[in-house]
């Protein structure tokens, strides 16, 4: 398996670090934690029982606590931040950069926030601001004011020499910014450009300008995807005036695509993609216990669906014991439509201009399917309980289901997503709602009508 | 919903080139496809039907060809490599980069690869067979031999001096590479460092020599992770001896990253990352019925546990009727703590080290809910067959399913682990199994014994 490394290598040190925990001292935790990064203190945390979890964090050197607070769910961030008193707080966040601060801000008790904007020179407070001004999950929210511009009419050896000056660069620039006198937007200049390009070259030689800005208002799943689709590691930020406002990295980028991608696999189970892995448990089960009143809602409507036949099952009980098969088929196809669609759909793959295509392939693979396991299940059923009606019977029902189970997996999300509902979220419940109750209502209706005397 | 926008944009393309293509000229067609980038192209080709995904890329600009190859999933790639002459394959891969032609070279007819190999030079030939030599999913294989080096003993001018006389550097160079005279990774040098500081500055006094460098033989998957820990743009490959042998970028990590996430939303519905959403209906039907055969096993298997008390049904319709919900409820609470564990196990965040106080939290939320839910489901079932006793029955077997549940949530994958079977495409069959047959098993047992004349 490709993720056992992985695996082998954080379970190691976590199991290294339990180890040093359970033996008492608490001088080897430290040095142990303090090797790591804080991307990887922070993983460690969100692995630890609750207990353990304080008294690591309590030994994470100062200098890197607010570099791991960006590095955990919120769940875990809540509970790390409870555990800190002001004067730490302000000091572990006051040197982030505005971006992330901006991140966690909204996690902060409010006497820290006060203190930390009093302690702010004007420009960064400002700076703050702007950038919490933006909603939630947009570019202004992802950007870092902090760039680093020039001005088109120069040579190479003037930036040189400004570079020079300025000392160090904020971390990842790829590009610095040309901008005109009102800070409008004109393009990009390449550090590789600078450096390859003899120093008496004028600048507007160099510029790239075929790079769109990204509008302060796109959506953050937006983009995560032009990124990937033109492997930018860092990108420019505008306001509506084409005045550049900041500029969005990669790392953070990387971050919005693994959280994407988490939101398919962690929905379909109605669960929470920033829920800690240690949830307390009354939190915990609370959460769990909503997800499974829906699906008690949707398992007393298939039993009342069988309710409806009782007179049936009452005389041929076999038809009781294979009922299940039936439902049960239809769900696992169904779900395998309703997976591509929910990913075609969060890719930007389907749309009005496939779904057709889409929906013509899935209903006939699921005839198809339908037509085989209809004669396999029949086969057997018949087989079994020694009455080729009741493999008549289980073969259509089937073969109906498999087909139910193709359009309802291709309409399903379409239909959620017409409603603003999330088809990863909800589709699977309405699916198995649907092959369940369509199942039963298939195979019980048929059974009535061709096996009762 | 976060991802709507990406869905606008790109649905927007994909209709829009529906129509043109729908209007029968082609040139509208052409101009809309070659304003797009090679992973929009892609990503527009995976989204279409075959019929018109043929037309569309025969419109696309030949130089665009070999970067769409790469962006698009195997099966598609397939289709469209098999729609290509030797020519027209050589000239499109004849000048990607080496790592990307390592990457699709074994797709490649092997006419075209002789072809390919003879028109190349020695240098780049040799790399090519170099980077081909390692295993897939390792480092060595995403790794790009071209690479700018520069040794310690010089001043930042000389290197300046050098980049001049070399320049372009290769994309996504943030770093240049300080090797020793035998070509051994010394650390590395920022495009930024050598910027900012003066001429006279000697090189080794600049070398950022904290960053490891990443094993040829580390899997795909651990250079992803460190990659995301580190916030690395680009990393230096080594082989045993520490002579460099090349780098990773980000963009090929971004990739990684994608499809590990895939992994785990696909496999769960026994599907492949590398599917076609519109592969050809025959070979969608084979592989998914192979799927819809292993859980047909496991329903026979419920249906003959069902089977075991045909004579308590007869007598006891009610159990018939409210035998599913008790299976459902325990295949869903068992899904939950599924998939928080295959999660963890992909993230490394599960290990020996906190097993047990994961299995002690996981059972706590079970029996937790267990009480709950059997409570609700127990006065429902009395009230609708006026029958204290079925409550009672079916809330008992409800708390033992919730809580053998929580059990095989955690257990299951952690065993299939062990037995080198992938979690997040065996997980769900087998826990379902488990949950469908400990729910028979307790609800019509009890039923038997409590509720038979």
């Amino acid at each position: 398996m490709a993720d056992a490394a992985r695996h082998d290598r954080s379970s190691r040190q976590l199991k290294l670090l339990s180890q040093a925990l359970a033996s008492g001292r608490l001088g080897p935790v430290r040095r142990l934690v303090n090797t790591l990064s804080p991307a990887e203190i922070g993983h460690l945390l969100e692995s630890m029982p609750p207990g353990k979890r304080e008294i690591v964090w309590g030994l994470v050197d100062p200098e890197d606590d607010g570099e791991v607070l960006l590095h955990v769910g919120d769940e875990v961030r809540e509970a790390l931040i409870a555990d800190m008193d002001t004067d730490e707080l302000v000091a572990a966040v006051e040197d982030l950069d505005i971006d992330d601060l901006a991140d966690l801000v909204e996690d902060l008790p409010d006497q820290v926030i006060d203190e930390l904007l009093s302690a702010m020179d004007r420009e960064n407070r400002e700076r703050l601001e702007q950038v919490l001004s933006y909603p939630e999950d947009t570019a202004g929210r992802l950007m870092n004011p902090d760039v680093v511009t020039v001005r088109a009419d120069v040579t190479v050896d003037v930036v040189l020499r400004y570079l020079r000056l300025r000392g160090e660069l904020p971390e990842h620039t790829d590009h610095l910014f040309v901008v005109s006198r009102r800070h409008q937007y004109l393009g990009r200049l390449s550090l590789a450009g600078l450096l390859t390009n003899e120093p008496s070259r004028p600048i507007n030689e160099l510029i790239d300008d075929e790079q769109p800005a990204i509008s302060v208002e796109t959506p953050a799943d937006e983009v995560a995807h032009q990124f990937s689709d033109r492997d930018w590691i860092s990108a420019p930020v505008v306001d509506d005036n084409n005045i550049l406002l900041g500029r969005i990295t990669i790392d953070d980028v990387v971050d919005i695509i693994r959280e994407q991608a988490e939101h398919q696999v962690l929905s379909a189970a109605g669960l929470d993609e920033e829920e800690d892995l240690f949830s307390p448990v009354r939190r915990a089960a609370r959460r769990r216990a909503i997800w499974l009143g829906i699906n008690l809602a949707t398992a007393f409507l298939a039993s009342w669906v069988i309710g409806l036949f009782e007179a049936t099952l009452e005389q041929v009980v076999a038809l009781a014991v294979l009922m299940p098969i039936v439902a049960s088929m239809g769900g696992i196809a169904g779900t395998q439509t309703l997976t591509l669609m929910v990913r075609g759909l969060a890719l930007g793959q389907v749309g009005t201009g496939n779904t057709r295509a889409l929906l013509t392939k899935e209903l006939s693979v699921g005839a198809l399917n339908g037509l085989i396991w209809a004669i396999v299940v029949g086969t057997l059923a018949s087989l079994w309980f020694s009455d080729p009606t009741i493999g008549l019977v289980i073969a259509a029902a089937m073969a109906i289901n498999l087909i139910v189970a193709a359009l309802s997996g291709v309409a399903i999300p379409l239909l959620l997503r017409r409603l603003a509902i999330d088809p990863a979220l909800a589709g699977g419940v309405v699916l198995t709602t649907v092959t369940d109750v369509i199942g039963f209502l298939a195979f019980l209706g048929l059974g009535t009508v061709l096996l009762l005397k």
